[in-house]
């Protein structure tokens, strides 16, 4: 029986194969922020847009150089059209940090040079011709690529291609996804438990693990464990979805039926079932652009899951070139013996270069889990894994 | 002049010692994701509340060993009470994983080691007393301490308690956070550029540098560079803010406000000006539970001591114990020369151990910041460090 089953190696790499990217949306800059670009961005500017004035000092002609006195005849302030502004020989202005210096001007004084006596300014230190001006285009040209396809918007680049003029941008959307709880023994948190019930918690588990996605675009429907009415769901209401994740419903009991709407519906198999600990039964298929996802409905095995396979599908659609969830070698602090030849995920904490495989590893249980900053993967090609080995951990 | 400043270290030692947590509201799980928590935790129930299948299979009485057929009376599903069913000598119920055990069995036989023919069952293989049952209890006990007060609420944390009956908890809330963007030269990014003026893109890298907290917290302000009006704003609207953070204004030119303001009004100032490159002009100052930041206007700058201070003090205010940004030692692959005494923040991009300063460390420049994954940290005391040498990065 364990022949059937994939490695977990042979489950990202179809994970990859399989997902395609999002279909791009042109959208304001205000909602870009940590998205990824689907086109290369050109500058609409020039940057600096005109000769800026790097100081607060005096902009003068650098041929005045030896005049003991200039006649300073106003001033510029950031945001001012200085174009209009005419030195004549012997006269300077007052400027300021980021405006613009007049096109008479070639030479910025900075203030601590310089004493200002009414009408008239001294200069005690002569910089170099053209000293302390940005010229036109220092940074940027205008029509020059300032972002590529494929670049995350992170803080810095959505702010640098703002600057540049741009307000709007083709990028990969934010992924629509559905969370589907199946089991009638689940019960809602603000409920009194009855008789042979258990509070549903997955939920916050997949939901709290999908990042940069906000809540808008995450909604969870609970399903009983009655097959015609979550086919009748799935038939419809879910079809918005870019994503769907089972919760539960996908082991061999006989009310377990997510197997069988995935395979009366037209969801094309990708995997089912991995040769891993915990998270076995796992799910994956597609329909058209839609992935789906069945996860075991052991709270720790569901949440492993999201983090191993899940969050990478999510940010393939999303356009991330880096999309499986980033991994640490560390050094293992106590020798682990397995039983059984699967691979294995065990909650762990970090400790500098070590790793602390933490008790509690059952899969249903997230005492561990919530104490735990990374998963230690052990392949499970032997039977025991010594204290020092270095060994490959998921970040969570 | 440059005695007056404090070092970097003096900066975020007095920003850890100034900022006070906000105060803890109660709210609905649903709203607590990545929020830390305010109050100890206890469950409100046994977990299982029940003694819990672990499997599918079947139900028996261990006492029955040797029995050849068994009669099937019944099934219990998962979510279904029990507590009514009774087995007599001689009888077993079909179980699936999760359903109650009723009280007259004792032992749960994989459904693998079962023939079922029609009513009854027989046994191939028994398995120890009390197999394939998780006792009541087993994981938490009803008053038990599940999380503790200081606990971020990550997704397996969030889970746990949901799981345990956790409707409402006190967390610390999330900052409200007004953001002031100075500076009559800068325009929004859907008009035509003026003369003299600059696309206003800080509030971009601001905004985008803030972790974990929702558009609907974060505010944005817009300001001419008119001292009476800003002072109104101030005054009013700026109130109900926990965190204020100015960008620009804040140097030494004549139309620099800022300071003034926050002179004129009651903030207490916790330092102005850091030896630091980029950001020297940073202001922290607060006035009662509010906390204020102006930042220098050049883009670099300003995003430099977001990461560095800003968000630092809005985790903190937010309950983060560990609320200083990461950083990490990583080895220069290039000497690098200073000039000046100040400590330096470099734009660098991570290489495995290694870490690679870019080009282009401008404070007025984002392009390097845009490839950016870290921020080299060094404090200034010598004037040249060494391919290979060890130096603090601070995690983007």
């Amino acid at each position: 029986m364990e022949a059937d089953l994939i490695t977990v190696e042979e489950a990202l790499s179809r994970i990859g194969q399989n997902v395609s990217l999002l279909a791009p949306k042109l959208m304001s800059i205000d909602d870009a922020s940590g998205l990824v670009l689907a086109e290369d961005l050109r500058s609409k500017i020039n940057m600096p847009p005109f000769r800026q004035s790097a100081m607060d000092g005096y902009a003068v002609r650098f041929e005045d150089k030896g005049v003991e006195y200039l006649e300073l005849i106003g001033e510029v302030a950031a945001g001012v059209d200085a174009s209009s502004t005419q030195l004549k020989q012997g006269q300077a202005v007052r400027i300021f940090t980021g405006a613009m210096v007049p096109d008479s001007a070639d030479t910025v004084i900075r203030q601590e040079d310089v004493v200002q006596l009414n009408s008239r300014i001294k200069i005690d230190i002569w910089p170099k011709r053209g000293a302390n001006i940005r010229p036109e285009a220092e940074q940027t040209s205008k029509g020059e690529i300032i972002a590529k396809s494929g670049d995350v918007l992170n803080p810095a680049r959505l702010s640098y291609v703002a600057g540049m003029g741009v307000s709007k941008l083709w990028c990969y959307p934010k992924a629509n996804i559905a969370v589907v709880i199946t089991g009638s023994e689940l019960q809602k948190n603000t409920e009194d438990l009855r008789p042979g019930c258990i509070y549903e918690s997955n939920s916050y588990a997949i939901i709290g693990s999908v990042k940069n996605i906000d809540n808008q675009y995450l909604k969870v429907f609970y399903l009983n464990d009655e097959l015609k009415y979550s086919i009748e769901v799935f038939k419809t209401q879910l079809d918005e979805y870019d994503c769907v994740i089972f919760s539960g419903g996908i082991s061999v009991g006989d009310y377990d039926f997510v197997a069988q709407i995935l395979d009366d519906k037209s969801v094309e198999k990708v995997f089912y079932k991995v040769k891993q600990k915990p998270g076995k039964p796992l799910f994956f298929g597609k329909r058209d652009q839609q992935y789906i996802f069945a996860l075991p409905g052991n709270p720790a095995a569901a949440l492993t899951c999201m983090y191993v396979y899940v969050n990478p599908a999510i940010r393939k659609m999303m356009g991330w070139s880096e999309f499986y969830t980033d991994t640490i070698n560390l050094s293992l602090k106590e020798t682990i013996e397995l039983n059984g030849g699967r691979s294995q995920f065990l909650k762990a904490k970090q400790d500098g270069g070590s790793v602390d495989v933490l008790e509690y590893q059952s899969s249903a249980m997230l005492k561990s889990f919530a104490e735990a900053d990374c998963l230690v993967y052990l392949n499970g090609e032997k039977a025991c894994y010594q204290k020092g080995e270095i060994v490959k951990c998921y970040k969570l």
